[in-house]
């Protein structure tokens, strides 16, 4: 059986011996010192620049996603960078590598949730129907974007970004939906629980049109940001060294014998 | 023998209840909707807002970095991407595990050339002398940010960065050492060695005061962006089987029995 | 209000100034000459010596999945080596980061189906009921650990599986409800669903009476191995650039203009 | 200019409908059942199958490097795997990225001192010439596989290993050598730098003539191993949130306002 070669193709980017395109423009003449880092994250997804509007609502997005303290995935990334410190990209790899569907990775559901829900192009939706259709679906399980274990009973980026979309015209129906199904949740449960950054993240990314397969992306290209800055404070103010050897005397003293 | 407990501490950023600080700056208020991603790369590393010249200059470097197109990372993210397409952020680890000195990586090496031939502060520097200092140090050993396998005899992203950095007032002695390093090169090689794009932004580096630790940084958290354009492209026009396929079949054709 | 700090404890191993003990043995007088490797991965997760029944069946499982050929795990590994040679573990880390739900991984949701449909512990199970439950769970997805592209109509690691685990005495319950819902499942689709390697070796995990949620880590350390021999073999006998260059050509060949 | 295309080729496995060869042998019928995981890891990398004697040998280097406790690979994997336990694989990879050059990779350090002076091959070496010619080599710099900040005045492992490789006739030349370049550095430093167990095992792998550049691949195999066996014990009794809310609640408490 012979089998059929399918095609190699990628539409990003191609270079020769004098030239580089990206998405269709010349990096250096069309590009560099043309546009912010953010907008080109969104070219090299979209292929398209961003209106000032989308350039708005889409840096604030990934700035959001920056930093968020000493979290399990920067302590992942400066216990790497301990013992590699001549690799600097494995320790951010190594960061990286949980943002999953505990941290981070919850944009991905709630963006789903959202387009399930509402599927781009739909028409007519009547939103209040939706949010409890949702309700529904979800069954007591928990919902992504909604509640958080420290930010009650707002999460303060919330409103901001809420705002930011405003401001820009990008607030529409995925935002509402989203507001409506908090509104739910919180009735049926009887809890707090506040639209948190990532609910709000993913509803302005499917103002923008986003798959949701992708919005976790977003989360993993801001955070690596915030992981070299990390790294570069390990290197000068290290904090890793010292974790490990607390937690290394604490786990193993009902075992150990005492040193003599 | 009791252990000294030493100091765990990072100033980066905080958050409580209502309130996330970044760099001193309340995140939502100070932080969201005031900067665009680059801009707060820059706080993220230094704890300092760019000025304009320099959000110029620093946008440039990462910019250059995001995007080249399909190579061996690119390559690896997507065949990861095939295998977990539920660990997005697991396959833009995998991309970012090879920047290392051989590709991007190779940027903090003429960083670290240049700083080590010109630490900061220092004064008086006769830079002709030095460059060739550097000759000699390096003895015939191959010069870090220098040369390209495609882009001969000029790199087209060196000159359009040199003029980024010296309308924003930034082309100072690295970015002289850096030509004066390549002169004396081609000069003693006799070859065409031009300044690549890793020895312009490691210049450039120099010129905006970063460690030569942290430059590899810089290209890691700009590919992460590049990476997340590729997984999306993957999830929509894939590669990864076809390139898996392909190999696998020529690979071990000669070891292999006829299919019957 | 304060937080109740929580007990940090690991029952693995420790080590003082001239003992290192390993699950309560010491690694230098009883375990090392006294046990191969596979032996110690078992007591590594377990805690215990394997009997000789388990020992075979134990390396059997691992032994399975080290190889499969040039894979996009493979080709992920030798993509970063090329770009990092000097950071081999971060070669590894990126082609252990796709196996995930698509491949290795897949393993994980067999021993998840086995140990849901007949929890472990539990007494009289009617097994032809328990597979045609399983078959009305799966409503038509795809059941893991049943069928293979290539090895048709039967894997030839699973007869081979199964009669090391009977040979062992550890063909039990679990592989004959695997047996069962391969049956259910080739009645009611009509099409050749033969167990493959992942579903056998899920069979075994659950005969070993592992829980499902480490199974995938079985596959994750036995590829570890693998992947070093590929990437002494790409040190050797390199293939990666090859592969780059091929690819990145075709790739772009559409939009970029001949080289002149 | 047309690139000449270039062969692409591994000799390590092959598949086929209803066959899969692993270095020249059926997996499923003259591997599986007949050889330990350790065996299978040496005809991985050699295409050998081992001897009984360096079976012994290579099993012992392997499972010295299992497990040594909570280390910061260890940690960083636990950190992951809270982020993101539907990826397990992502988790074993995070704790392998740091396995460079301060732990575990040291090996290569070592193992390349050792055959940079004795090349494989070399006849009538002066040991204690070419250990004193190490010395003046390293020039004061850290000699690798000597010295262990907790393991004094002996690492236990060494001569336990040293003891595995004299009874099956692999303690030659590089063992002997390390212990000339121990003994000639203690005297030249007046300090105790014992062999610690990267030292031994390096002589070790030597011993067996694997080239230096894969030994630092026998640690990254198998500590995947002991990882997955922290992963298994962190899913059971958890320690990385509780690490993670000490570290940044101390960590911040210098800029953070208190909570009311």
């Amino acid at each position: 059986m012979t089998r059929q070669a399918k095609e190699i193709r990628s539409d990003i980017a191609w270079s020769t011996r004098d030239r580089i395109e990206v998405r269709g423009r010349s990096l250096p003449d069309e590009i560099l010192g043309h546009f912010n880092l953010g907008d080109v994250a969104f070219l090299q997804l979209t292929g398209k620049v961003p209106t000032p509007a989308q350039s708005n609502v889409f840096n604030a997005i990934l700035i959001t996603l920056v930093e968020h303290g000493i979290t399990p995935s920067a302590i992942a990334a400066r216990m790497t960078y301990v013992g590699a410190p001549e690799a600097l990209q494995a320790a951010v790899a190594a960061g990286l590598c949980g943002l999953g569907s505990v941290f981070v990775g919850s944009m991905e559901g709630a963006a789903r949730m959202l387009t399930e829900a509402l599927p781009y192009g739909s028409q007519d939706a009547d939103l209040d129907q939706l949010a409890k259709h949702v309700m529904t679906e979800f069954d007591g399980r928990i919902i992504p974007g909604l509640g958080h274990p420290v930010h009650k009973p707002v999460d303060p980026r919330t409103p901001r970004l809420f705002q930011i979309a405003e401001e820009n015209g990008y607030s529409g129906r995925y935002v509402t939906l989203m507001k409506k199904i908090e509104r739910e949740a919180e009735q049926s449960s009887g809890k707090e629980l506040p639209i948190n950054a990532t609910g709000a993240i993913a509803a302005l990314c499917c103002e923008l049109g986003f798959p949701w397969k992708i919005v976790r992306g977003f989360g993993v290209m801001a955070r690596a940001i915030g992981l070299v800055g990390h790294i570069l404070e390990e290197s000068e103010h290290p904090m890793a060294i010292e974790i490990w050897q607390r937690v290394e005397d604490e786990a193993t003293r009902h075992i150990r014998p005492e040193a003599t």
